[in-house]
């Protein structure tokens, strides 16, 4: 029987790939909430999804589906709205008796995980996140490779995506509500690292503004430089040469980690996972938030040899 | 010398064919507003747009350009804003000094063209609209066609294009903001009606709800029975079986119109138009205005002999 | 010991009688939510009240203090919102482990109750509404002295209030936000009445407009002909004559109840007497709103011998 | 004959004021917008204010008023909007050919005072400010006791006014919005010694935080130490113990200036004054804009010995 899905935020970059996701595993989406109305996305997959932009609305027709046939109660709520209400509408959806599948990063602050974790046991109910990078059989099969080793390994993470002034008007670029460039860019490669390399064994934070942060992490099998942009100028001449406007490398003991393909049905795969009881929750997510919020919060160290190369320039 | 281009409400669904026509012109875009923030599609087209949230920090942007260098100031502002500010939009473009190019209907109530037209006095810079089945390829062999007839055409035109639940919660689905369906679904068609078949003679309006409208125009040259519905309900079986979404006809004297290719640049050609000095403007969007006006405002009449076949159902 | 209240919805009209209660009653306000950032009223009662300006920053507070020290936690969440979201506010006041004091209309619906006597049932909080006609002395008289009649009495309720245009622009103005006329202005007369004379027996509805609305209500031990608006000009010629732009008239068998005073401090008076557990409930609320409910979807019926005076005009 | 008013930014704090102003100098309210509909205040007013939520359709009926009977056409704009916007909305008033009566600060940014003063001579209609410390006759009694003195005063200004955690949360906590404490509460007493003691010669900062500014400025005639707070931890233990929320403070060579009394209608003199053509205009508003501007950008100096004493402890 297909689950019956509820989607807030759904007026995003994100949302189709849920609604996709919705889609591709067989399910149903009954409703959806934005406070922006333009969501026009919704009639390419139904025409029978009840829309409101006021949460408050949204709530009380989700508590009218819990208290009416089996058939229309909302099993998974997806949550695409912005990074710093993502577990308010955690709580809300547990509240109203649906899991929860989130989208990236889970929360902000590694506190909020607590209390959301307390709502779990107390409604049974359970959230989970996308962590696709760790559905991606490139990575997958490189994780394998590296299971054996037991040398400590030299990472470079270098992630240069280009974003307009847009960026930094939207609520991406306001710390409090998107975590920063580390949190907001940088939370898949953080936690792909994480799951390769093993847990953190300290950080150095080099420089740190609104458009990019570098710095260094010592993981149990891995030293880590990495350095996240979202300015055009830090693209490499190459980049700019062939006017790619996004440059992505990760190179393990100078080797580079192919995983430019098969990006396009991560999503999907998450949900598969996840409906089949093999979902990321709370305890997966919580060592990359852990993290980020680290390197948020870090002083800036003077620059030393373990300093990213972009950063010497 | 390429022109430069502001674009108002960039977040929603018209905007990117905007965007698009402002670069296959050859033109750039030098800033953008929307109240909401999603508006990553910028980066499609370039990196150095301005961004406000805010109508007040644009018009004080705009007001910079244009006590700055020539070659910083906004020659045309793009207009895609909910119907119902178009006309405000207009005004703040005028008198900032620019142009406007601005999505259809270019204002609800046609009492708003007095104060435009006026304003375009006052500031020698125009107004010109998107009225894009004017330039489609096949409807101009079409009127051409039609320009030696004397007879007067029987005509029906039904256009029933699904739209789920969201549409009646967004603006589109309130009267006083979208101008209703015949406004909104319409008005496209009511002006290739004008433009093919000359003025109103008289109207009819057989039935009006949220979702549907239908009535009858007497035009110089034709007899139009009409149906504008975004309920997938009213669709004809044989598009339900074919799971087709839309269904789009117009007949004149039986013999179906085909233009059902060659929409997907249309926005481009209007821009090359009006950049080349040939634009739509107040006066040619002004029939199709009061036409609409009409329709929404008209007493329902008794069904009779000139009734669209869908309504007699 | 003092209770900790929070308060939803502090920046609108009728927030200060519920801060003013608040104090009155020696209890502390620790929290406040609007969406309107224009909330100096606050620094009058405390300066030690956390704001947000978004319900999930509020939640997420509330959700904190909950899983804090017990001197901390929420007792009780004042609502003061809009009258559509109340019960929404009411659920998330009780998830969160208070107790409510909701204002007037508790619920627009009557169906709506269903779901909060519910989680009321699963939260074991309560919810208690502002039904303040009921704690008025001279009231309390009347009611008292009319209890031992028998007859059937011949009730007439005329209320108007002037409100300028903004009124209809406002949330007060939608129907579906405010409940219109009879349940915006009229639900504490009905409630009145409801509580005086016994339950509804039947009801008329002779006119409704945006402004005004008319009709007839049998009670158990009265024949009620009511009129309601907001319109000044519905104001008698004595009342605009001495510049009043308020009318407000109850007549039982043709004598004048009077309670023009003593309304000053009836907030004051609804809170000691929730506090000390004989606060308005569900139950107590619900035949106002099933009365104004029917009243609001009525058809609306012929004028007859019944009808209010003001309306044979 | 009366002015017509209309005014921006109704629902705050300041606008009860101007509504009195305008009320107290015989004129007429005719429109009026905010984006929060809690606006109930007008009805203290008129019953006859077109409200508005959105500022465009503010703009359409100022346009159309502009087009009609003279005796509707709006003379003067009342701004009490966020700081941020007044200049946008002085703008718009200009263009409707209008007059302005502009809160104060007149703008955060005395850049955007080009733009001004060049619309100004574009529609040859005048924005005036409210400096209404300029019309208290105790100040300026104090002006010309002082007129005489060829000597250099020795100033000290302490302001501390305790404001809620809200203060942070609104428009107000936000520097780019409010121009900061230096700004949006010092403005006015920093306009009164440029008003007395003749322009700034140079400026110290010695501290700045979100809550609280101190430095010290030199003046044609006078040396100043000046401190802003609007946190109540900042008050002298004096006003504590009394329970007092405001402390404020001129000293001039040691000398109390009294104006704590003749405050209440100074708005009214401020429109008397205005409307009699003895507004305060932009060249007026310049040096304490470019004062505070500078303070806001300044870099933290040292303390040294003309740090005001509180700053000491």
């Amino acid at each position: 029987m297909p689950k019956n899905f509820a989607i807030i935020g759904v007026g995003g970059y994100i949302a189709p790939r849920h609604l996709q996701a919705i889609q591709d595993t067989g399910n149903r989406l009954l409703a959806a909430v934005d406070p922006k109305d333009s969501v026009g996305i919704l009639d390419k997959y139904s025409y029978d999804v009840k829309f409101f932009t006021e949460i408050e609305r949204f709530d009380r027709h989700l508590e009218k589906l819990r208290r009416g046939a089996e058939s229309e109660r909302i099993h998974f709520v997806s949550i695409c709205s912005p990074n710093y209400l993502h577990d308010a509408h955690c709580r809300l959806a547990l509240r109203v008796g649906a899991d929860v599948i989130c989208e990236k990063p889970l929360v902000i602050n590694p506190w909020n995980f607590d209390a959301l974790e307390e709502l779990e046991n107390e409604t049974s109910h359970r959230i989970y996140t996308v962590l696709q990078l760790r559905v991606h059989p490139e990575l997958i099969k490189l994780k394998e490779s590296l299971q054996n080793a037991n040398t400590k390994h030299e990472v470079q993470l270098t992630y240069i995506t280009s974003r307009g002034p847009w960026y930094q008007v939207s609520w991406k670029g306001q710390n409090d509500k998107s975590g920063g460039v580390a949190t907001n860019i940088g939370v898949h490669f953080f936690d792909l690292l994480l799951w390769l390399f093993g847990s953190m064994q300290g950080i150095k934070v080099y420089y740190s503004d609104d458009n990019r942060m570098s710095g260094f992490i010592e993981l149990e099998r891995a030293n880590v430089k990495w350095f996240l942009s979202v300015d055009k100028n830090d693209l490499p001449e190459s980049s700019k040469a062939s006017n790619k406007t996004t440059f992505r490398s990760i190179t393990v003991d100078g080797k580079e980690i192919e995983f430019s393909e098969g990006f396009t049905d991560l999503h999907t795969k998450v949900y598969q996972e996840t409906l089949a009881g093999r979902g990321f929750g709370i305890s997966d997510a919580r060592p990359s938030i852990e993290l980020t919020y680290k390197i948020r919060t870090a002083k800036i160290s003077q620059k030393d040899s373990l300093v990213h190369p972009l950063l010497k320039k």
